[in-house]
Formats: C-alpha cells, structure tokens, sequence
C-alpha cells in the first residue's frame, strides 16, 4: 500500500487589515496539529496569505501590488518551509505571485516533505471580470489582476505518488482533472476562495454553491480515478461570505473528509493511493476506451459554435 | 420561454425469447401515457428493441447479426414511428445497426414531431471487451460486436433546442458533455443498460452503481449548462440484474426527476431551455473563461504518460 496521511486545512476568514504574519501564525497552528495526527502533506487554500483582494476594485497598480508576493519562501512565509523540513511534512498552498519580469500569477506551490518547492502552478481558469461591473453584488476581479497561467497542468512525482494542482475554479472545468489524468495524476490539491452567494444570482446561496463545488471534485476524481482534496478560505472577510466545505475525495468519487465549520480547521484522512489503481485499469483505462478522433474540438475551439 | 414536456420511458427487464414486436407493444403504452401527460419529446434506452445482448459470448456471426437492425425504420418499429407522427412527439431510441456495408454499431435515433429520423448518433465509448473474459463474473463483450461510432458527437436544431445523444458509457466521459457543449448543446438524452454489479468487482453493487451514473450526467449538466436525460434498461434480464434510476436532470446539475423502479415507467418534466442561458452566459461561458493552449493532451494522447 501507498497510504499518505492528507490533512486539508482550511482558513477562516483573514480581513484586510490582518497581516501575513498573522496568518502564518494560524497556518502554523494548523501544521502543529497536522503534525500530532501524522499528516504527512498538509493542504492550504488558494489565496492562502492574505484577505481574497480580488473583491476590491484597485486602480492604483501600486496598491494592487502589495497583495503579491515577490519571491518565495519569503520571509513571512519561512517559517512555514522550516516547519515543513523540520517535522517531514510536505506542503502546499496559494499566493499571488509577483515575477521578476512583471507578471501576475494566481499561483500554488508544493513542497516535498524536506520543505523544498518540487511544484508550482499558476491558475488556468480565472473567472470573473476586468473593469469594475455595477451589474453584480460584488466585484471578481481576477481577470483584471491576474495573467491566466503559462505552465499548463504539470504534476510530480513525490512520496511515491503523482500529484497535480489546481486552484479554485480550475475544478470546474473537466479539462482541469483530464490533463492531469492524462499524466496518471493520482492525488489533485486544490485551494479555493468561493463567495456564499452567486454575484450575478443572489437566489443561488451557499447550499447550491456547495454542491456544484463538491459536484465537480467528485466527477474529476471518479473520471480519473484519482484523489482529489479541495480546501477553503471560508468565512465573512470584510462583510463578505466565503463558503467552507473542504473535502477529501476518493478515487471512487466519494467524499471520505469534510470540514464542518468556516473557520480554522483541520481535515485528516489517510489516503491509500493505490486504491486509483482499480478505476486506472478497468473502466478509466484511457489507451483502450478513448476516442481522440471525435474530441478534435476540444482542443481546437475556445466559444460555442452552434450546429 | 422554450419548454419542452419530456418524458424518460424506462423499461424493465427484456428477456432473450422476447420478440421486438412484444417490446415495441411495451414502448406504445409508454408512448400512450405519455400522450396523456403531454409529452412532446420521449426517451428509449439503449438497445430498446431486445435484451442487452453482449453480455452473450457468440461465435457465430449470423447468430450475432440476428441482434442487428438492417433498416430504421423497420417492419417491427414502424408503429412507434406512426404513433410519433400521428400524436405529434418525438422519440428517441436505441438499437444494434446492421449497415449495407456491413458495419455494426450500437446507435441511436431521433426524430422530429412528425416522426422523421433527423438524427443518428453512433455510441464512441464501447466499454468491456472483444474475448471470453474468465476473470468477469459475466461477459461484456461490446467491443466484440460493434465498432466505434464514426459519425462524432452531431447535435441537432430542433423544437427551438439545440439537442444531442450518447448512449451508455458516454455519460461517464466528460468529452462527450463538452463536444456537445461546444456546439451549444441544451439538451443531451442518453439510454443505458449498466449492470447492477461491478463484473470485475463484487463488491460494487448497484448503489455505487447509481451514485456514479448520476455524478457524471449532473457534473455533464452542471459544466455544460444543459439538461441531460438519461433512461435506463432496468431489471433482470434472464437472470442478469440491470439498475434503473433513469434521470432527468436540469442545468444546474439537479436531478428533476427519478425512476422509483425497475419495471416500465415513465418519468416527466417540464424542460426549460432557457434554464440553460445563465451558466452559458456566465461561469461557463467559454469563449471567455476556456483556455485550449493548456489542453493539447486531451486530443493528442490517447492513454496516460506518466511525468
């Protein structure tokens, strides 16, 4: 057996005001607690250092800037690698990231569990909108902050096993799962910051939204038999709700751990990776049952074009 | 509003001995109360016409083609097409296709209100296997006895909707969703005749079964903003357990309706395709949020290599 002990950890809230170190701080608590119940990978959010910005319209580049991080580890976010080296605990989590060159990447990284960075992935599927939109409740502006990612879906192969990231609502989208299930991914960590209510529909609240989060995790693991952990920033940050839910899903597509709360908390379950090995070779055994002659347009077409 | 009354006639169990012209007597009493409830559009399962055939190791050719329809259609199914046109609904169902040419395929059909075939969809995903498999508890030998469809993923305009089909193990890959839903797909309708247990796995029985029938026509649904029907073949085919839990599901991923047995029944709903315009139009509008420069696998590489 492959068996790695998974913790999600989610955050609560984190206001506008709260510093990284703050933050850290709580992270660390979580990891401690991570570390008494024997993780031996621990799951953060997306966006995991600071409030979710994106919500505030910023024309001042200058400002949108102080949300990113120029390098990392930097020297708020030390402290976590060092607890990862020191306890054998591989981690992963979100930031906003800030390149040498200037640009702007909604991005995850993966350690191994010596704390060294084995992974990073920049967010595919940015939702939301550029300009400031009086048509919604609330502004998503990711489009306007982020460039969407230049590395594709890569995954690695570390503890004996391959992972693959994604962010947010990158889960929503199939090709997400299938590009990493393409490369054999066998564990999919995910981060997400995902308001309680729709900005465009305010009769789609939180019980909705959950299920079409947990909806598409469980279809991608299923699909492609893999593990799949998708952990929240949850909580009312600034007045605003975010949705908790994190879960843990099995290559079956059950749900196997979930958070019960929105704030801090810990999900723990022990992940045999072996158990992707049935879907892998039966029902989801890609070389025998695809048809890539009749996907052409997947690949082919971004929009819609009617019959 | 662009409603359409659909009705899902599941039927129950047909036996090997069973004529078509006993099941097609079966499908018109389908056909009947669904006339009295308004339908406007009626969905067969899989194969309807006779038992679930390849779950028979045959050797011989002309005993196979027996299976086989070799004009749609025919001197049996003629009365579903007469009732169609005279009671103005359209009908969609399944059968083995013989063709001229001597091609085998496991097909589907869909006509009008007036009882024309204005499409054919030929299933892609045939799963199971071409020999006698000692390691199954019992055969499914699909791809024995059919060879891929070859005619794509086609959708259709028709009452106002834009419409497509898959059959059986299609509703398990999200690639079929999405060539549909890049063509605008509004309503995808589906037959199967799945096994109420694992072949290869006792100890999955028939509500795992269900669970991941169902997770992969919402999770279509959901992230393609279109109502899915999926109609099964229920039952116990000379002694071989087949599941219901026929479906209709809406574009938020909910399901609308549900078959309660495994005997001939007819589900309906009132089908909204307008339902589909808010997901289209927003959270899955892909013309702004996909991003195929970071797809290229998924039409490139049939089975899985490994990072």
């Amino acid at each position: 057996m492959r068996e790695i002990v998974i913790g999600g950890a989610q955050l609560g809230a984190i206001q506008k005001s709260d510093s990284r170190e703050t933050v850290v701080r709580r992270m660390l608590a979580l990891l401690e607690q991570a570390r008494q119940q024997g993780c031996e990978l621990v799951v953060f959010p997306e966006l995991a250092l600071t409030t979710f910005f994106p919500r505030w319209y910023m024309e001042d580049q200058r400002e949108v800037d102080t949300w990113f991080e120029r390098e990392m580890p930097n020297e708020a976010t030390r402290p976590l690698f060092d607890f990862s080296r020191e306890h054998g605990i591989a981690i992963t989590f979100g930031y906003a990231e800030l390149t040498p060159e200037g640009h702007h990447y909604n991005t995850s990284v993966l350690t191994d569990r010596q704390g060294n960075i084995i992974g990073k992935y920049r967010k595919v599927h940015l939702p939301g909108h550029v300009e400031f939109d009086t048509g919604r409740d609330f502004q998503h502006l990711e489009k306007r902050y982020f460039e969407p990612g230049d590395l594709g879906f890569p995954t690695w192969e570390n503890q004996d096993t391959v992972i693959g990231m994604c962010i947010c609502n990158d889960r929503r989208w199939p090709e997400t799962y299938r590009v990493m299930g393409l490369q054999g991914v066998e564990l999919v960590t995910l981060g997400y910051n995902t308001p309680s209510i729709n900005s465009q529909k305010r009769g789609e609240g939180e019980q909705q939204r959950l299920f079409h989060s947990e909806l598409c995790m469980q279809a991608g693991a299923y699909q492609n038999a893999t593990w799949v952990v998708g952990v929240a920033k949850a909580g009312v940050e600034d007045g605003f709700p975010l949705m908790g839910g994190s879960v843990i899903v099995d290559p079956n597509g059950f749900v196997v751990a979930r958070a019960k709360g929105q704030d801090d908390e810990l999900i723990v379950h022990r992940c045999d990776m072996d158990l992707c090995n049935f879907g892998k070779t039966t029902i989801f055994d890609f070389a025998r049952h695809r048809r890539i002659e009749h996907y052409g347009i997947i690949t082919r077409q971004t929009g819609v074009r009617r019959p």
